[in-house]
């Protein structure tokens, strides 16, 4: 086995930020700026995401994806509505109870049998329980995209549960989170304009796993949610003095050489490296490998051994002494990681 | 008068970081770490911190001051108990009810006879009313250090209202926004150690008004307070993925050269720049400057030919055709900009 | 001095129901009906409160006034939005903090100028210090009527300023805990139809001060603001499983005999007896009597004294050894105590 | 079939309150007594409370069953903790969202396999799944006794699943809207004594459908979950102001003829009646008839043909044209209505 300490495939957020972001950052800190969001990189940044989405929507930025999805989802709600989301949704198991603490519940939906999306007919099943004052209002739908099994929902299918719920009078919030992966994904087969014309009404554009320091923007495309926004940032705590500097990591990764969307590519690639690395010795996929994230099912003692120089997630026990694994890859994976990764796992599997 | 857009003394956020902030983040931008804020960054930056306010409280840090406020007062308080802070106290009024829409009540005393301070007996008056299940029960007091009227609390005073507080079975939580400006400030007379001394429970340490990129320090000094703090954190979107872009931060602050008192130090210096080009003018202050704050009496017709050419805030209406003006000195203000202005204004006031 | 337990003036909810009204419930308990506010006597109750006040609005019952007042005003505000009350407002002091614990901030204003009454002016000046997402967006205005001084709004200014929050884009509820005193005042001079005619979004018509064994009618006037509101009583824990026993006491009270004012009427004529009691013994009223309370400044001894028999509130020292207390009366208040107490302050004061 | 409007089996709420509770209230309405739950008959309810169910716990009344469970439940856990409930708990769906609107998590376990009841390995996986600050800690276990299914605990189930539960430190809260039904079952097999032997921390005790006009009494066994309860109550607008309503219904509640309790008994006994008029016609029950709910298994021709004379809800699909419904008895169901049912029955099974 290799040695020194465990290589992190835990999450795509164990790395820095990319440098070309840091420079950017360091070059224009200069000079007097209006605070709070409203300085002229925050300007920029919300007119090139507008351009590069196509949509006239509201652009705000925030510092964390849970508060992304905390403020985003409670300025949609009245206080008896609630948002439908996967059980597997980042907003129903692990954010801490974010979105209950600003007085909603989450109508959590099994879609393990479609590999964590959402679709039509879980919908309709969602709101035939939910059909008078005795339960909550369903009136929002929590998609995300990439999903948190690592799947994406196909341009079809995205297109379809997003239909769908708008003719269900609910509203639509995406959780791009790791969007970046998604519209570099094959799978997906959607491009950047594709949100808007499926119908979201609001979305968010992940900075940190792309390569940011911190901040996610957040995409108002429905007219109606516009209004006030910026007292829910502020209410929320997401108001950021300095505004400027969310606002100048999202003007480099939408300037024209698009590396907000490379850095999804690349991420894309180390994990298909890395689902590769596994299939070469003969380990089965828990979940299609479309994005960044490598579901693999693993027997336990090989499990341990591995963590001794790796380290991932345990996801959910497989019976027979095999458990899923999470490894998640990111822009910055390093190829030698995953080879040795490879080389290691090829012994093991050998001799076991 | 002189031209180009008007120079900015509306707040101390309107520039940008400290080079050597954004110079030690980049040197230490590499390699992988674990994520929100168990990083080894956060670590030293704790660690430094705890030794320079001579404690061994927990140390957590968070994106903005709002936030700080947000999470360290409900956790403090049952649904049922409310805090007591000054009418003019930051949660009062310029946090869009960031407090309320946490379920707590500020119990908001007139504190405008002691300069924005609350007092023992002011203490008092606000317990009597409050006494049994049909008013909230007041558990905790919110101090600004330096408070928002530019005052600060002498050493005495702070040692007072805390021990006060304390005897009254009150947490005291410290909004340290500005604690480097006050620690630095003459009139205080206070040394570090002195906030856990007299007896505070929690207090914030501001890092984006001294010179940061964003971010507070929260210190949680009282241990009964200390438990599941991070599941606070999490559950309000304020567990930064990327935590380390927080502790570098402050690990450079704290490091030896005490770059974060020195910060509140120019500060200061520059306010009083600003306070004697007033005083010179004959411009009476409204409330004394203790630290980066100058407040001062204006006649409505100078203030709005002054704001051709500097931005800062109108404050209260002063009687007579005149306005109490706040304006706001930080690290970064240019010497040559007051001096413009000291010119500026005794042209004007020679002609009025 | 008399003997016996004492007297309790403390309030106007001391005193069990109407006998009226609990044979009214006992004759009609029997035969099944529809639970949640959905029973014949709920819908009579409605068309008859409907026909009484004029209005074409939604009328829903629960069982008390802090009940009333957190779910009424939480349906009108959005997340950031708070609510103008006068400080001695009840929500703002005497219920623990209930709208705050819905996420929503009172904007409190000092309003002992005018006795406790809101005024077009006062709003002025709270909308004047809220002005941007940095506080937050005053919408909705609470008036009492009768208001907790024991004043009334009289039409005139009732009318005013109702008028002008409308035209300030606010919303205006009523909290109508007393609104049978006030529609019974000389000085108010108003009709069960002014309150719609004034422009007012949402009252409450109180029960249980005017002789019922619990219950207050919420009554949404705008139409705007009655989608859903069912939701809201369920989610709040309002609505009554078997809402008849609230349906029965309110259709009674609304009867052709009009029981609701009479009672409103009996408890302002039992203060102002009372009231002229304390007049012919020369002591002075602190406010004017125009409905069913009585504040009067006694000497602390004599209150001292007289509390040995009668039960009654300090309201606030006056300086000098003197306090303001409050006696309130109710339409069951026997005339015979007030009779003993009149002759029990003679006998005090002529020795003092 | 037999005519006339719909005989109500929906619920047990559709009839008024027993006779004797009203002549009870009515027989001692008058004199006066302080307010908010401080009158004699609380007082004396109280104590009868305490000594029928063997505790020394603080007892409040509160006079709905939302209410009760939402006060409660938001009393025992801290902003980041939720509550561990069956999926068809009634706080699970059927209260509108109302925990969440305090802030909490409902943590929904799939119960299906043990009829709606929770069970110490039930327990055990949801503690699994919930290890960190990135989701909600789990801190109180939802109990109902009787289930919303019909079913109950039997007393060893009982006091396994509640003693799993602290030794896992998770309060227990019981909620006992239907508990004289549980106390009445044979099945449950529980004396009044076993709920605190078991070592619950808080229960309730349902008033409404036990043949009150409305009204549960939350009994705190645990300690250190008595203080400020009152502050709660308030709070939530529970605070009744002529409470004396509440507490004269459970004085005689808990007299000594035991007339909560031969309430529980009737409803019960009503049930089996009719459960057995369906076994007659050969219909299968889809849960056991532990109390008094009534779950079968129906052709949907049937269903819709007896839904002209007798009210039900359909409870879900069973496939094949079928469905399960629920029908519910009281205390006060007509056994001449479920003769008719079981004669209506029959001749509709015979033809079909």
């Amino acid at each position: 086995m290799s040695h020194g300490p465990p290589y992190r495939f835990f999450d795509d957020y164990s790395e820095g930020a990319h440098p070309v972001i840091l420079r950017h950052v360091a070059d224009n800190n200069g000079g007097q700026q209006p605070g709070y969001g409203l300085d002229d990189a925050c300007l920029l940044a919300a007119d090139r995401i507008r351009a590069r989405f196509a949509t006239d929507g509201d652009v705000h930025f925030v510092s964390g994806s849970t508060q992304a999805n905390l403020i985003g989802l409670s300025s949609m709600l009245a206080p008896y509505q609630g948002v439908v989301a996967p059980v597997t949704g980042h907003i129903a198991v692990h954010e801490a109870g974010a979105i209950e603490a600003t007085g909603h519940k989450i109508i959590a939906i099994d879609a393990a049998d479609s590999d964590g999306r959402l679709t039509p007919s879980l919908l309709d099943a969602a709101l035939r329980t939910h059909e008078d004052e005795h339960t909550v209002m369903p009136k929002a739908v929590f998609l995300t995209q990439a999903t948190e099994l690592g799947t994406v929902y196909s341009k079809d299918e995205f297109t379809a549960v997003v239909r769908h719920a708008k003719e269900c009078d609910l509203y639509v919030f995406v959780d791009g989170a790791r969007l970046a992966t998604a519209l570099a994904s094959e799978r997906a087969g959607m491009d950047f304009s594709d949100l808007v014309r499926a119908g979201v009404d609001m979305f968010t554009v992940g900075g940190t796993k792309a390569g940011g320091m911190f901040g996610e923007a957040i995409v108002i495309v429905n007219a109606e949610l516009k209004n006030n926004f910026r007292y829910h940032l502020k209410q929320r705590g997401a108001l950021l003095a300095k505004g400027r500097f969310m606002g100048l990591q999202f003007e480099r990764f939408f300037d024209n050489d698009d590396l907000w969307l490379r850095m999804g590519s690349l991420a894309n690639e180390n994990a298909t490296y890395l689902a590769m690395a596994f299939e070469s010795c003969g380990v089965e996929l828990a979940t299609p490998c479309d994005t960044n994230q490598v579901f693999v099912v693993l027997d336990d003692t090989i499990i341990e051994q591995l963590r001794e120089t790796y380290g991932f997630y345990n996801w959910a026990p497989a019976g027979d002494g095999r458990s899923v694994v999470r490894l998640v890859c990111s822009w910055a994976t390093q190829r030698e990681a995953i080879d040795r990764l490879a080389t290691d796992l090829a012994a093991l599997t050998r001799s076991s």
